[in-house]
């Protein structure tokens, strides 16, 4: 038995999520699949974040079993050939300990959500991006985002299914900037509860647009009110970029036995 | 009777390119059903540059007449209102002098072709990046697109069915820049032959692989002939970034007296 590591990036467009559901394809019922035509063993896939319909990935990591040892170019390769023409590739894949989980060994999760303030509707960015009509003040958004670094009780920001027990959570990281025409919110936290970074960032587009003050922000985050939280923004400009994990748990990739 | 030009942005995948034909849905095509449909009239759109089908506009440049005088944000809007869901939008429209001719006065076209280096299939980029498994050095083939610059015979870089007299064209810019794992080639010239960019994209990748030197570049170009040709780059990675007029001719926007 070996456990291998593999870093993943997806279109999340044509999904319903990440999670194997009855309502639809997922990404990790495309990579069970894959697997299963790969290697012939029907392995479970673990993800590190359980990300939404729609929603992208640059930096998913997952991890999963087999009874044999792979080559992990094989496991790269085999997977990326057998995942087609579903928008799944694997990144990269290791050999690691099994010790490691990618949901429960990640120590930081990072995403970025992209918005692009412009009036004519998006055609190479369609599905990719937040299109708000609006203009929007970067500046600001950074600067009312930092209410929300800390330790909080993020009640306002949660999705009204979200099954975290607590509330509170940690965020590391809110920096907004202007690229060209797209501002860019990136967000880092140890992990987050259900709908957060879209929660935050339909929330910071109402400052944006300065339809909200960062005293607003501020107040609804203390609030604790899912009621008092801004639009959530739509799944197409959100992208789990990367997932960090300890240095031990990563697990240095042994030396491939057998193809 | 008053002539309108556009700026138009498209995602080139679903279309068989700028030009109306019968096997498909065509950009131009797009434009005219849009206008028809805002303006009740029959009008011509003429466009910068005919992209082949698959190739993407960030900034293409069309004009068309219309008997009675419009606004020209209801212009905008309008057709971006009835173009959907087509991806195509019309990000600025401007009334023009009656001299202005999207393809005739055009004095500069700019293009950047997009190449993403890495042996896993594409994803969130899919169609809209040419994926090249081997590394490429893009120091080496920006030394080497040097020698395309300047008016030469491209009967190299141009395709058998390139319907232009001459095969000379001046090229004004090759700059080969690496972003990230994107490699972005940069071609500007007043003109084009058919297929030229994408005919120096897959022969510059050769050079970026190391399958060809810089001389053979050099000399694929003065052997003036189809068939020292690199492969011919797909389209998904070609852009029509920008086009260029004379100030005289883009025609101040006039004010607007009826909507």
């Amino acid at each position: 038995m070996a456990r291998y590591r593999i870093t993943v990036e997806y279109d999340g467009g044509p999904f319903c999520g990440w999670q194997m559901q009855d309502n639809g394809p997922s990404v990790q019922g495309a990579l069970v699949d894959a697997l299963g035509k790969l290697s012939g063993e029907k392995a479970q896939v673990f993800g590190a974040g359980r990300t939404d319909a729609g929603v992208h990935a640059l930096g998913q990591v997952a991890h999963f079993d087999l009874s044999t040892i792979w080559r992990v170019d094989k496991i790269r390769d085999g997977l990326n050939f057998h995942l087609k023409p579903a928008p799944v590739a694997v990144l990269d894949a290791a050999e690691v300990d099994d010790e490691f989980h990618a949901r429960f060994s990640a120590t930081g999760r990072h995403y970025i959500y992209k918005i692009i303030s412009r009036r004519p509707p998006l055609t190479v960015e369609k599905g990719r991006a937040w299109r708000v009509s609006k203009p929007l003040d970067a500046d600001v958004m950074h600067e009312a985002g930092q209410a929300l670094v800390g330790t909080h009780d993020f009640t306002t920001f949660r999705s009204a299914h979200c099954q975290a027990k607590s509330p509170y959570k940690s965020i590391d990281v809110v920096r907004v900037s202007q690229e060209g025409d797209a501002i860019l919110i990136r967000v880092s936290a140890r992990s987050f509860l259900h709908n957060q970074v879209r929660s935050i960032a339909g929330s910071l587009k109402m400052v944006g647009e300065g339809l909200w003050s960062k005293d607003d922000l501020q107040s609804a985050l203390e609030a604790a009110d899912r009621s008092r939280c801004g639009p959530v923004a739509p799944p197409d400009g959100l992208y789990l970029t990367k997932v960090d994990y300890p240095l031990r748990a990563v697990g240095a990739d042994r030396t491939p036995v057998q193809s």
